[in-house]
């Protein structure tokens, strides 16, 4: 284990941040790095080119034998910004274990995951000189920002990354222990919006009352997306938005999770939102609009009195089955622009987008992940069948492009902090990891 | 006039910005500064503390004789700052003269007029070795965050301070060449507060639907302040406002402003505010809430798909004669306190206040203000008696300690943009101004 530790801390020092251009040096070394790390496993592995701005993916194939499935593993090596730096109490890409956890940026979210699979394929390929079946690696370094090259790349790639099925570990487990399958997936859509007034920033005391302040235009943009029942107020947003089926609700009823645990996990005063779901319902299965961030005039120490000229916005949206990402873009721009109030415009920017996702946990390749779950995890009674929050946009476009379902087998934690500060991994559930992953792909070799 | 503009560029080197601490040597350097060219230019100048964490004054007095009026001039030497850095076109703290005007952060406030009163008397001084009154420089270095330490040094030093009129140059003239009387200010009230929702930024998937966002709680307290027809939706905001006179209301028609000029300085698309009032009548006489600031959530390249943990904003709101700014702040706290969306906290905090000011410019002193200024700029019609939007909180404070009026005799252009990026200030109002105090001097020497 401390070799297989080891190999993921060095893993994890890479700043690898794909959303910063400062940084792209860093996400292709994480890349090369784990390139040569497959290839010296014993795997046929090489570095594939995106796009002349974007950052490489990884391919990497074991043995290839006729008359066995061939099971594709996809991960990202790309992170989330580690800011606010300052609420980290170690830093973010020196990684520390403390109590059998790994404090890291990525030690969750993908970077531990992805290792775990990794390592599964490579301490078998040591020990049999085999796999069960024909894997194919494919680790990506855009994920974080949308996997903007992925379809071209499948495309691209078709042949070579042909396959019976595909699995990912990017999703979570329900509580410690408990093996989880997660059957159903939010979309997204983000924009960014900016709102300019006057040309410069004015004299707050000469101008105000007769100029547009772009900060109060901005805000009253933002507070136009909910009503007072907390649903998202734009035309529209609810058109053709998937119910849930009782069977689901019924399920989620019985999982290990409950409104108290949200709350402490959070941090939360209390918990929000539409009134007739359920927590997990509301996270799981019921579209949403959030600001990730916004920013206008004076934000130092002190008082400047200002009527800033600019204000900007960074929204997304999480989607349902049901919602078109495009069209969800297409409302909001429509929205905001009816409710743009006077003396002041408005610049719109579309960001990335991905459907929402749903399989049907009952079918073949999903029992044999049940099974592999089960085996991993002999202390859960049942397996835990989930939905989750958030967005694997990539997922359809496998189905799309590949014409296969992908089955996601989650590690991570509720309190693993994905994309805030100190994220974390348990050791225990890399440990998991890499045994899930053998035992994966035992079950899948008897798919036909 | 090489002299005197070498003079005051080596003033505008300083970057006294009062609000950083970071610049607490500057600004103290600045006032020493200024100090020991009172002092060589032949008046007893000295440097006098306010508090440990403040920033000093400057006293000055020249020859002191019996039966004649003590005239107090009023200015400061601390500036705002200057960021938004990137959009000034000359550095700001490096002043460069372009086509007869002065460029730097304080050319115009107040810098600049500040040294048109100081050579003015230091010219006399050398020429006449004495001036038409007692004179008496009272320079702060606290304006720009309040003057927190002003009214205590004026009761501290209410003997040296004594004086019957108090003149300052710290207001606008309404066209070049305009002899400008300002005999009326808007007061002030400045207010932050924070939202925190959850304890950690939270990912945007997992989270979103179940927590509150404080990003949208802010933008909907600030969308809150205002109601459809832009005005403040504060309860009891209006109440006791003074309204303007008749006299005013025909006075300020006949002024050299018009709204296009309005636009043509600010860049704003269209004036925007109460439509029953015109431009100059809700900037000069009625109150304003204004956003100087806000921030929430990832506001850096790219996108982060995070719950911000918190969110800030700051206020302020511009007042006019019968309100009260303590009265102002705690109806403001009231309304955040009831507006507060659920599943959030809020944290206030109170900033600095000022009273509105408001006098009658026919009485002796206004009229001797009338004269130089028609001296001065005997190419005006006539002198043009306005109010002004912005606050010089202290004027009440003179008023209330000292007993006497003050004297607005500004020398700033529409154009100056004071408190923007490059700031600036014509070298002709430069010299005007100094000419102004000599004339001012003259025509207060005859009132009894």
């Amino acid at each position: 284990m401390n070799n297989e530790l080891d190999t993921l801390l060095k893993f994890l020092r890479f700043p690898s941040v794909s959303t910063d251009p400062s940084r792209k040096d860093d996400v292709r070394n994480c890349g090369q790095w784990l390139c040569d790390l497959l290839q010296e496993g014993g795997m046929q592995a090489q570095l594939v080119e995106t796009s002349t701005e974007g950052h490489p993916a990884v391919i990497a194939k074991g043995p290839q034998k006729e008359n066995r499935p061939t099971v594709l593993i996809y991960g990202h090596y790309d992170v989330q910004p580690e800011d606010p730096l300052d609420l980290w109490e170690s830093p973010p890409f020196e990684p520390t274990v403390k109590n059998d956890v790994i404090y890291a940026r990525g030690a969750t979210d993908n970077k531990g995951q992805l290792m775990a699979h990794a390592l599964g394929a490579l301490s078998l390929l040591e020990k049999e000189g085999d796999l069960p079946v024909n894997l194919t690696f494919l680790f990506e370094g855009e994920e974080e920002i949308g996997s903007p090259n992925l379809e071209p790349l499948l495309k691209s790639h078709r042949e070579e990354l042909d396959c019976d099925i595909i699995a990912v570990s990017d999703t979570g487990m329900v509580a410690p222990g408990v093996g989880t399958f997660t059957y159903g997936l939010r979309g997204i859509a983000c924009l960014e919006f900016s709102i300019t007034g006057p040309s410069g920033d004015l004299h707050s005391g000469i101008w105000g009352g007769s100029v547009a302040n772009p900060a109060s235009a901005l805000a009253s943009l933002i507070a136009s997306l909910h009503d007072e029942n907390g649903k998202v107020a734009i035309d529209g947003f609810y058109e053709g938005v998937s119910e849930l089926e009782d069977w689901e609700r019924a399920a989620w009823k019985k999982l290990p999770s409950d409104e108290a645990e949200s709350l402490a996990i959070t941090g939360a005063s209390e918990l929000v939102g539409e009134s007739e779901y359920s927590d997990l319902e509301r996270r799981w299965a019921r579209p949403t609009a959030e600001v990730n961030g916004m920013g206008s005039g004076y934000q130092g120490e002190g008082s400047k009195t200002i009527i800033p000229s600019t204000a900007t916005a960074k929204l997304s949206f999480r989607l349902v089955p049901g919602q078109d990402p495009q069209k969800i873009l297409e409302l909001s721009e429509a929205h905001l622009k009816k409710h743009l109030p006077a003396g002041v415009s408005m610049q719109i920017t579309p960001g990335h987008c991905g459907s929402a996702y749903l399989t049907d946990p009952q079918n073949p390749a999903g029992m044999a992940a049940q099974r592999a779950l089960q085996k991993t995890f002999p202390q859960s009674k049942n397996i835990a069948l989930i939905r989750e929050g958030g967005s694997i946009p990539i997922i359809q476009s496998f189905k799309d492009v590949l014409g296969v379902d992908t089955l996601l087998l989650g590690l991570a934690l509720p309190d693993c902090e994905i994309h805030a500060p100190n994220e974390n991994f348990p050791v225990a559930n890399f440990q998991a990891g890499i045994e899930l992953h053998r035992n994966l792909l035992e079950e899948l070799s008897s798919l036909t």
